[in-house]
């Protein structure tokens, strides 16, 4: 795709007025999509595309609009609420319908009059999970993280060997994770501090937050047949935030042999709307390995992947305590960072996880890992933030953290802007920690 | 559930005579719940009981024979092809069932010609998975099996700190997941032996099974709500044999640090037919913890659970290679294990996966992990059956193996037989692995 397509024109203005602030995160460029139920209703779940603050009702917009039968065609599972079997679709189908949405939304259309009526206040929809989401894996693509946190256990040797090799990833849990703005409860787990004989069983003491990138696939595989890096871009679909919650003192005593378990499924938040590849096409940037790292595997390695395979994306964690809620005060941002950064890209993410012929799903979730900078203020986690919770930080209320405390809501942020493009968001990635059960 | 309950009579015959055959899989004490299709046929998919070499089709069973309104009500979403919402029912609704099921089926009932009509020769069925699996948790619970592979890594310390506190558990891939029957492809991925200083990708050359039974579960919890040990019984469905089939030469250099994943995801292989807790109720047993061993924490622990948490099922492994097929020589046995070695209980997977408030799903599924038996020829996997692939052991006709060749094909079979209780299998769970791609 290029990114001369008219769909990423920085001066197009949309008549949704609200689509047309400079700062916004769903101008006309953008046309993510959701899932929703108007507030209070117990309809059946619609998918929708943000445009400003207000949500495009795909049902209501296919009954209303004048559109192509081949448009129509393409409207049809997401009238039906299935964004899934959309996203069985090519990429040219995407495309395809992109257009015939930025054409209709684009100011001085004649599809106005019809889908004025198909708008619903985003401030009067509860956002669902986009989509089914049969399968989630996580992988670790940030390397910032991974030497930061390794040389928490081990200064000397921070990067395991396989790191520059293998696009680390591992199984994670599909049904815990929620929208955002869905509470979670503080887990309780086995707790054993190096210095205890023996574990306890407790309400966690080390809850933590990890800034990731959520990576949706779209057309899938069959079992038993990989896909090659020059196909993998036809099978990623967009990208959400990704909040994977984690409980640092659970998990060092679990996750000898297999892997982390339960300090990671307690829930995991994602934001609701899907940015698509095609809306962050304009934001492709290359990723060049450091001199003396190994090149990727041939099978990992493709040209255009090496010039376009990572994506400018700032990224933000933000934290109200509940103090601040109480006094009135606003989110403070901790920590950005950028998903150039990544080590791998998702290509190589989805290449490889389907490289021993493992089937992918439309809708699976491949999250990228923490996306932690190079700079200590840039850490995606408050593992990192706070050396492992030995160096609090301060917040301009006077409070203190080290880990998440109950109330605390932590919100993820991230946008895209470059250029000759016009900036586009991604919405809130929030949720609250409650306490933890007597 | 006593196991007076008459169901379990041994001298009970059915009016399907294949059924009273004395070392059949499915006598009229069994009625394992599957999915099938008519073979060759795109209908939708049915949900039947085994009963003999037949199946009664439920959808024909609730249109054909005379049950009780609550019955009916039972049979309803069984009937429309749906086993999750009926496994989502509570414990005496599945007694329910089964006790009409099983009086219908009984020698002399008067459902006899109603109901002849609505059998099919398992011959003439294509098993398919039995439900939805939305998530599957693979466990760790042989213990043999985790001494006598950490042995290989770790010879003075083969078993890590943790295992005798922790239910060690990481979450599988559900989309591999497949039937019996479902020929599974040798896997590529990144190899790099010890020596080597650098990894390739190429096709595994270290293809083992392992043997596992795979728990499916019954009704599930709300995100945030543990299952106590008191309740955890309530929450468990059945079991079938699963062959976590795993490439042991991409394990080591992609495990590190987050778990195993390209090694594992490339097939799971389970039998099609689910054997309820309530066929199981009279092979249940305690476990006794060796002597110095740690009591379980008080969250893993109850009365019952000590008394009779554990079950008595023998576990077989058979191979046919495909010289064997050729000779037309059946399969052999090449180990032996049983269940009642595992040294965590369904119950306390259960309680410990849902601890942290994890949600569980009907029907998401959890394996056991490999069931090795003390003896080094119960060995679960060929891991420790041939020590790393450093002792081939002999075939019959004169073949040898360390690992699995293409063409070979494994069978698991389990069954549980007891003085005063009829024998009950659980059926086949086979899979031959095809030549990777070129």
């Amino acid at each position: 795709m290029s990114t001369t397509d008219h769909t990423h024109d920085p001066a197009a203005q949309s008549w949704v007025s609200s689509a047309n602030e400079a700062t916004g995160d769903f101008p006309i460029q953008n046309l993510p999509f959701g899932a929703f139920r108007r507030a209070g209703s117990d309809e059946d779940v619609r998918i929708g595309v943000a445009i400003g603050d207000q949500i495009l009702d795909l049902k209501l917009a296919a009954e209303r609009g004048r559109w192509s039968t081949a448009v129509q065609v393409l409207l049809q599972p997401l009238a039906q609420g299935d964004l899934n079997a959309f996203m069985a679709q090519p990429p040219v189908a995407r495309l395809a319908l992109r257009h015939a949405l930025f054409e209709a939304l684009l100011a001085g259309s004649k599809q106005e009059a019809a889908l004025r009526g198909a708008l619903l206040q985003q401030a009067d929809a509860e956002m669902q999970l986009p989509c089914r989401i049969n399968d989630y894996t996580d992988f670790y693509t940030g390397i910032h993280h991974a030497v930061t946190v390794g040389k928490l256990f081990r200064p000397d040797n921070p990067l395991l060997p396989n790191y520059k090799w293998v696009p680390i990833g591992y199984h994670g849990r599909s049904s815990s994770i929620v929208s955002s703005g869905t509470p979670l409860r503080r887990p309780r787990g086995q707790l054993k501090p190096p210095s205890a004989e023996t574990p306890v069983f407790g309400a966690s003491q080390r809850i933590d937050y990890e800034l990731e990138l959520g990576l949706f696939v779209g057309p899938g595989n069959a079992l038993g047949e990989p896909i090659a890096m020059q196909d993998a871009e036809d099978h990623l679909f967009g990208l959400c935030l990704l909040n994977d919650w984690s409980a640092r003192d659970i998990q060092p005593w679990e996750y000898q042999p297999l892997g982390p378990f339960l300090a990671k499924n307690f829930g995991s938040t994602i934001s609701p709307w899907i940015v698509t590849m095609e809306a962050l096409a304009p934001f492709r940037c290359g990723f060049e390995r450091p001199a003396g790292d190994p090149a990727p595997l041939p099978y990992l390695d493709s040209e255009a992947n090496r010039q376009q395979g990572s994506l400018d994306i700032e990224l933000e964690v933000w934290l109200q305590t509940a103090a601040m809620r109480e006094q009135d005060l606003a989110p403070v941002r901790l920590v950005r960072s950028n998903f150039r950064h990544a080590y791998w890209t998702l290509a190589q993410m989805l290449t490889h996880h389907a490289s021993n012929g493992c089937n992918l799903n439309p809708g699976d979730l491949l999250g990228t890992g923490t996306q932690s900078g190079p700079l200590p203020e840039e850490a995606g986690s408050l593992l990192e933030l706070t050396q492992g919770g030995k160096q609090a930080f301060n917040l301009p209320n006077g409070e203190s953290r080290t880990f998440i405390q109950d109330g605390d809501t932590v919100i993820l942020r991230a946008h895209a802007e470059r250029a000759g493009a016009r900036r586009i968001g991604f919405g809130d990635c929030a949720g609250r920690l409650l306490p933890a059960l007597a």
